[in-house]
Order: C-alpha cells, then sequence, then structure tokens
C-alpha cells in the first residue's frame, strides 16, 4: 500500500549497535546500547544493552515502569528497595515500577539486557514503593 | 492497603526456572522457560528462554505479537519472511507482528532470550505478510 512501510525485522550483532555513555549524573563507568526501539519498528518494548566498568555504579532512581532483565557477564549487585543481591552471569532480574533501585558492578564489570515498555505503565509517585 | 499486594520484584537464575518441552507439533528438541511472566507481576511482557539441541528446529509459524530475541550461546538459523540470517551468540532479532519465522539450530545448539508482550500487538490476519 502507498505510504504504507512494510517492517520485515531485523538481525544485528549488539557491537554493531553504538555504546553510548550513561550521563553522569545517572551513573558512572556505564554505556548503553539502544538494541531493539521505536527505529526498528518495535511498539511496545524496547530492548536494551548495558555495560558497566569494574566498581561502576548506577546511582538509586524510580520510575513508573518495569525493568526486565538478564545479566550476561560479570556480575555484582542490585538493589530492590531495602533488598541487595549478588547477581552473575545467567541472574533474571524483575524490578517492578516505582520500586528504587541501584546497580553495583563487580571486579569483572557486569553486561546486562534490560527491557522496558515504550511508555509508563504506573502513575507517577512522590516516594518510591516500600519493598523491604 | 488491604487485600493490595506490594509486589517487590524477583532475581533468580535462570536454571531455578523449569525447563519445559515446546510440543512436538511445534519444535523438536527444544525447551522453554518463562523467567518472568505475570505470576511475578510481570503485566506488560514476557521473558522466556528458549533452549535448542543441536540440530533442533522450531517449525514455521506466525502470530500478531512480535518478538524480541537475543543469542546468548550458540547458533543456528533464523528465517523472518523470505530472508534467512545466520545467527550467534550476540545477536539480536526483532520479529514484527504477522511475520512468518522459524529457528534451527546448528550442531552446537542454540539458547536464546525472546521477549513478547503480555496480548496481541497486532490484527489476527489469513496469511502472513510478505517480507522478503
Amino acid at each position: 500500500m502507498a505510504g504504507e512501510e512494510v517492517v520485515c525485522g531485523k538481525v544485528i550483532k549488539y557491537d554493531e549497535v553504538e555504546a553510548t555513555p550513561v550521563p553522569r549524573e545517572m551513573a558512572t563507568g556505564t554505556t548503553i546500547r539502544w538494541l531493539i526501539s521505536n527505529e526498528d519498528g518495535a511498539k511496545h518494548f524496547y530492548m536494551r544493552l548495558f555495560e558497566m566498568e569494574p566498581g561502576a555504579h548506577i546511582k538509586p532512581h524510580y520510575h513508573p515502569w518495569e525493568h526486565e532483565i538478564f545479566i550476561l557477564e560479570g556480575g555484582g549487585e542490585v538493589r530492590i528497595g531495602d533488598r541487595v543481591f549478588k547477581v552473575e552471569a545467567g541472574h533474571v532480574v524483575f524490578i517492578p515500577p516505582n520500586v528504587e533501585h541501584e546497580y553495583k558492578a563487580g571486579e569483572s564489570g557486569m553486561k546486562f539486557l534490560c527491557i522496558i515498555p515504550a511508555a509508563p505503565t504506573a502513575e507517577e509517585v512522590a516516594e518510591p514503593l516500600a519493598c523491604k
């Protein structure tokens, strides 16, 4: 149909996608690659790959959408609310909307996938949800 | 609030989640693990991990929702519409709704993540979309 693009998907190696530094106010020593986004025809959720240098830190934050995470390489610590988890390659992490979280890479660094929805999925809150 | 559960997320190793054989009419030599699903409080998209034995085959099919895939180990071939791609660990695959696709594992087998929306995201079609 004229003017309508048939999107046929894509196949790419992750490191063909540019790694952009995460701004200093949000993280140290961390890059993000947007592996699948709206530019690829994805409309509902996006796949990103984060690479954290040894000792890098993604600072505490919260937002009205969830994270679905898979640790690919290395490891470190993930805090969800009041709980801190040691993670390594093969760990799966689900962080619900509006729960505060942060990440610290261990001495090998940490590489992980993080999938997010295309738009917020919860109401904004003035304070993060309590999670003990 | 009474009766309202605060969901605090989860952290788990992928192999702590049961691997269920994919039915023979859909695939040979393939298991699926539902890593993140509605049972975990995920409402919008789900993360699954597939493991294919060497030479295993996920048969041609299509459906009105997309796939976001990351190849974790091994490799093989992914067909999207009329195009066949060789893939290996580190490849990212986006398959749009209603495009026919199939997977063949190579001699090392193939392990991959596949994220899907919680509900269909497109209209059902009588024939798969043309993708050349």
